[in-house]
């Protein structure tokens, strides 16, 4: 029983005090309290009260759906932005191509136009906010767990929803969900302080925050694939650490209404007409109303089964891959500055090159068609001209969405060595991407190693006669490969289903994802997860995903704590406000636990004395009306699972533990649990 | 501060006290503690832990899936049933028609048919297990919110499943869903219980079974509609009080399992061959594939919101109107027995005449014609024979998930006044129906009544020159009544596109569903909630649901409270024992809290003793190694707010209230939160 902390869990508390050089400056990472304050003065003041007037409340649901219709209006900026320089890009190309300018020309001038649009999404990350590179959903992720990192600042906003625009169009491997979701979750904690500046009571505490970039998430989610339950249900698995009721209908308010907006504006490109809504045009990945989409039959199960496997290695690897690369960027890049901008622009650099270099040099071909997706993208025709030559070497200079888009749809089969080797090339570059200085999603990229796979093998089971068109392999060896990736499984399947419009398949992407996970997590975490560990966030996962060893949480508590008299002196009030502790345990001439002060109350009262406050004695401060009377706490018998379960569904910031006789015994926070997980999984 | 307890909560302590009038014979009801016990003597033993070998885990999942075979195809014997019983009642009355009998003998042989099946029905309920009456899912959500109703016994499965197969074949205005949804409840508890006969370390506690009870319920939904998405979101939004990642993957395997068995036996029955999937034809509520879903404007967005509005209004009438129907039921009916029998038969006998005389009687009108739908169905034509007379009166006569097809799809207007018409007698039936003795599933009845209203809308809405089609009004107007009913939104939204194949529509469910239950909640709470309070279960809702006053935990304790020493004698744990109280607090010599003793164990304790047991002292028991001695408490100074949140979310059955020192100051339980939360909505 005696105590050991630190003694084998050196690792992640070396990890722990390094934080620190994690992006922004900000000295450690703290943590946020979800825990409604509920001293005298709060509750005389009505401060702490959950309930809500009409108003309040219709003010609250009227700010949710603002985050989703600005949001939604982001999206659509940024999805009309792709298009339009992505367009510009291929007609300058085309315009040259039509001049009858050289291939080395249009090499030098694609490499031009691809660096410089990459190169302007390295700056807004490398000198405006650094919090802008990436996917974004790791930190979001982190914020929604009670990490308090400064990742939803307008500035980040700024840098990552212009950044998304111009990385994606320079024609990187990238995708632009995961920074659409989190510029949504920006959004929800900007109008949040806005509803709060508004009318001071209509949103109170950290919860309502936190469920407002929730549901700003969840919005991104449904604006970057016109699928608002997906949006949901990947704020539910993979975003939220925290749920009700309450937060499920806001979500969906906020995810509907961006939703709706996308598609009223998107509606009005694709021809139809402003104020179209539903059409099957806007559908991300395609509609299958159009094409071929028919049943299958049950003999086809396994090898549905078999992407799902075959998914889960994949994405499994692409983390496996990506783990040291990020690591060796962490060290020799750092992560803002100019060598992360060189980085990007150089890797950009040789990104374009790879895709547009290899079919110019495939059996001599020479650049001559331009074939109509939704956007255009360049086919490179070769001497002989094959049909399927010319399809399958058109994606190595395909949007990548569009990419996924032909094949999921196209009912021409594609060269299958063609095919793999552009599997084989994108799915590295994507894997080199991400952790790049640059906004990058992965869904995208993920999607599109899949599709190809999922091609391959479906075109390898039409030679033995499958029911199902290899678009429809197509479609499950994406939702696999993403599955293996990021190990999400419901929400994915939604997506999916909501992004192409074809709920038939609905039963293979189930099965093909849960597979997917499941290979998945017998090698590594999931992506996001992974680069919440690289970035040492103090993250604590679901009591129900974590093994918690049955030590008693005596082990595992901090003994040193600064506690406070119920009455004290106004030189110890100000000695505590120098320590950098956030709570103070109060306890009484026994030295049994009456509640708990936070800082953020001590220096309020410690600014107001000593005028207007109850004294007792000599210089001597009252502090008991200040006091979180009730705060929860944790018997020094109960087991480290226990008390994690409490501090973790409760949303905690210290959990003040107990001996016999209420006597204060030490405290835990978040890392003296990481540095127990840690431990124990040695 | 003076002890409050019992002045003004009255009405729900009566109600709690009278809980022993509800169906089954436990005196009263108990609740169900989810927390992990963990004394000294289990965690030496290992049968508190959390954790399982890779056998024990492989085990548990293969149970899981078993759960959705079962629940699979259970639902397909269900829909095998229902069409073969269809069939052949409609097939005798055709063979009538044939022979030239006269409408009142097609009547009698049509009443007595109906009624004859409705018996069956009624018979199961009253003489096999009173609880396989109506829907099953507010006991089923009572369950899994650990209220312990004898309701998951193999004895309510076969009564249940086999009746709501006669109920359905009767023409009652109800569905198979919800007795769906128990059934695979039920089969969730007996796998669970199996699997724990077989390998008693694979599942552990309360929470095992919990979740496989969840697990099952949502592949009945999966199985009723093949929707496994939407199954999982039901059993998220509506059934489960209790979620967590590892639930949540559980659920969508067993869900999946279920949609592809019920796939598999019903694509053979659509006549593309066994072992087809995926084909359109077996869509639950018909395929927008092959008809005429398009896509729709925003100017018609404000009918689908007012479609939201009423059918909010529709759904809260329906749950006023059931409410004096059912507390008479109640009062003058009783649960079980040969009154309730004789009820249900009376009942189906009047609505089978109500569905066939009204057409025969209008305009003089003689059966002559059999229109086919997914079933056959019989169809009145009116001399002068009109087309839209003809299909809006067989209305009628179709049975209601083919009803909902028809609405949702034919191209063809109906007549307005009739299709008010039948809409009304139906809704009215529908409000009859449940609470009757018999399996009644109310999703059907609900979806078929908001149908007819979005036609009507529709069809007025054509009028001016609406681009979406009738049906897709219907479609949307039956989400709305459903929601406005069941207060569901998301989980409705999915089992609808599930059910239909038709992603296009989700924006204005979406909308239409959050409208209603927001209107519907202006009035009361949903039928679910309504019978669980009818039936006087002490259910607990989440705590972001409830309002809770500021009161302290103290003033809602009880103070009367059996306490043990940690050394105790054999005559005080053998009074104990007598006692109805499940669990003891453990102090010490100055009142201190220890622990928590359960009175199982101590019922094990008592057994074993005096052998083996270390004593202390003459007669004295220590009791120590069989305290669970973590346990939660929390302190008096506390609000009830913090201890709800508390008790809800570990899932107490005790919570123990201690004062200054860790004294204990009493308890507090399920009932103590509902006596105040009563207390503090007057």
């Amino acid at each position: 029983m005696s105590f050991e902390r630190g003694q084998d869990g050196t690792t992640l508390l070396e990890s722990l005090s390094s934080a620190s050089r994690a992006p922004g400056n900000s000295s450690s990472v703290e943590s946020i309290d979800f825990d409604v304050y509920e001293s005298q003065t709060n509750l005389s003041k009505g401060t702490s009260r959950t309930g809500r007037t009409v108003l309040q409340s219709s003010l609250k649901w009227m700010a949710i759906a603002l985050v989703g219709l600005a949001t939604g209006s982001v999206a659509s900026g940024i999805d009309y932005g792709i298009e339009f320089l992505t367009k510009s890009r291929f007609g300058l190309i085309k315009s040259l191509i039509n001049a009858g300018c050289s291939s080395t020309v249009l090499v030098l001038v694609h490499l031009v136009l691809c660096t410089s649009l990459a190169g302007i999404a390295a700056g807004l990350v490398c000198f405006v906010s650094p919090y802008a590179a990436g996917s974004g959903i790791p930190e979001v992720k982190s914020r929604l767990n009670g990490v308090d990192l400064p990742v939803v600042a307008p500035r980040t906003l700024v840098a990552k929803a212009c950044g998304v625009l111009f990385s994606v169009s320079a024609g990187l491997p990238c995708g632009k969900e995961g920074p659409m979701i989190h510029s949504g979750a920006i959004m929800g904690a900007l109008f949040a302080r806005l509803t709060t500046r508004l009318e001071p009571h209509s949103l109170l505490h950290e919860m309502d925050l936190r469920d407002f970039i929730a549901a700003g998430g969840a919005a991104g989610v449904a604006a970057a694939f016109g699928a608002p339950v997906g949006g949901v249900l990947f704020a539910l698995e993979e975003g939220a650490s925290f749920w009700n009721p309450q937060v499920l209908l806001q979500t969906l308010l906020c995810s509907s209404v961006a939703a709706l907006t996308l598609n009223l504006f998107l509606g009005g490109v694709d021809s139809s007409g402003f104020g179209t809504l539903g059409a099957l045009g806007v559908l991300t990945f395609g509609s299958y109303f159009e094409s071929n989409a028919t049943s299958y039959h049950i003999w086809e199960l396994p090898f549905f089964i078999a992407l799902g496997i075959v998914g889960g290695l994949m994405g499994a690897a692409f983390n496996a891959l990506n783990v040291p690369l990020s690591l060796w960027r962490m060290r020799n890049v750092g992560a803002a500055g100019v060598k992360r901008f060189c980085e990007a622009a150089v890797v950009a650099a040789i990104i374009a090159l790879i895709f547009i270099v290899p079919p110019l040099l495939l059996n001599s071909c020479y650049v001559t068609d331009v074939k109509q997706y939704k956007h255009d993208s360049l086919s490179i025709t070769c001497v002989p001209s094959e049909h399927h030559y010319d399809s399958t070497l058109g994606l190595f200079m395909t949007p990548s969405e569009d990419a996924i888009k032909v094949l999921f749809h196209d009912p021409e089969p594609f060269h299958s060595g063609l095919l793999m080797m552009f599997g084989l090339v994108y799915f590295a570059l994507a894997c080199w991407t991400y952790g790049l200085g640059v906004p990058s999603g992965l869904f995208v990229p993920s999607l599109l190693s899949g599709a190809v796979l999922g091609r391959l093998i479906g075109q390898a089971v039409h030679t033995v006669g499958a029911v199902a068109p290899a678009g429809m392999y197509s479609m499950v060896g994406a939702a696999a490969s993403l599955a293996g990736m990021a190990r999400i499984t419901v929400s994915l399947a939604v997506i999916i289903v909501e992004a192409t419009g074809n709920t038939q398949y609905i039963i293979p992407i189930l099965f093909a994802v849960m597979i997917a996970k499941a290979v998945g997590d017998l090698f590594n975490e999931g992506i996001y997860d992974i680069h919440i560990h690289l970035k040492h966030v103090p993250f604590l996962e679901s009591d129900a995903k974590v093994q918690l060893c049955n030590e008693k949480v005596s082990k595992v508590m901090t003994r040193q704590v600064e506690s406070l008299r119920s009455a004290e002196s106004l030189e110890r009030l100000s000695f505590l406000m120098q320590t950098s502790h956030n709570a103070f345990p109060v306890v009484d001439g026994t030295g049994s636990l009456l509640g708990m002060l936070s800082r953020s109350v001590l220096a309020d009262v410690a600014r107001e004395c000593p005028e207007g406050l109850e004294t007792e004695g000599p210089e001597a401060v009252d502090l008991k009306p200040y006091v979180n009377l009730g705060s929860y706490s944790i018997h020094e018998s109960a087991t480290v699972r226990r008390a994690y379960a409490l501090f973790r569904s409760m949303g905690l910031r210290h959990l003040p533990v107990v001996g016999h006789g209420g006597i204060l015994k030490g405290i835990v926070t978040r890392r003296d649990f990481l540095e127990h997980l840690t431990r124990c999984a040695v």
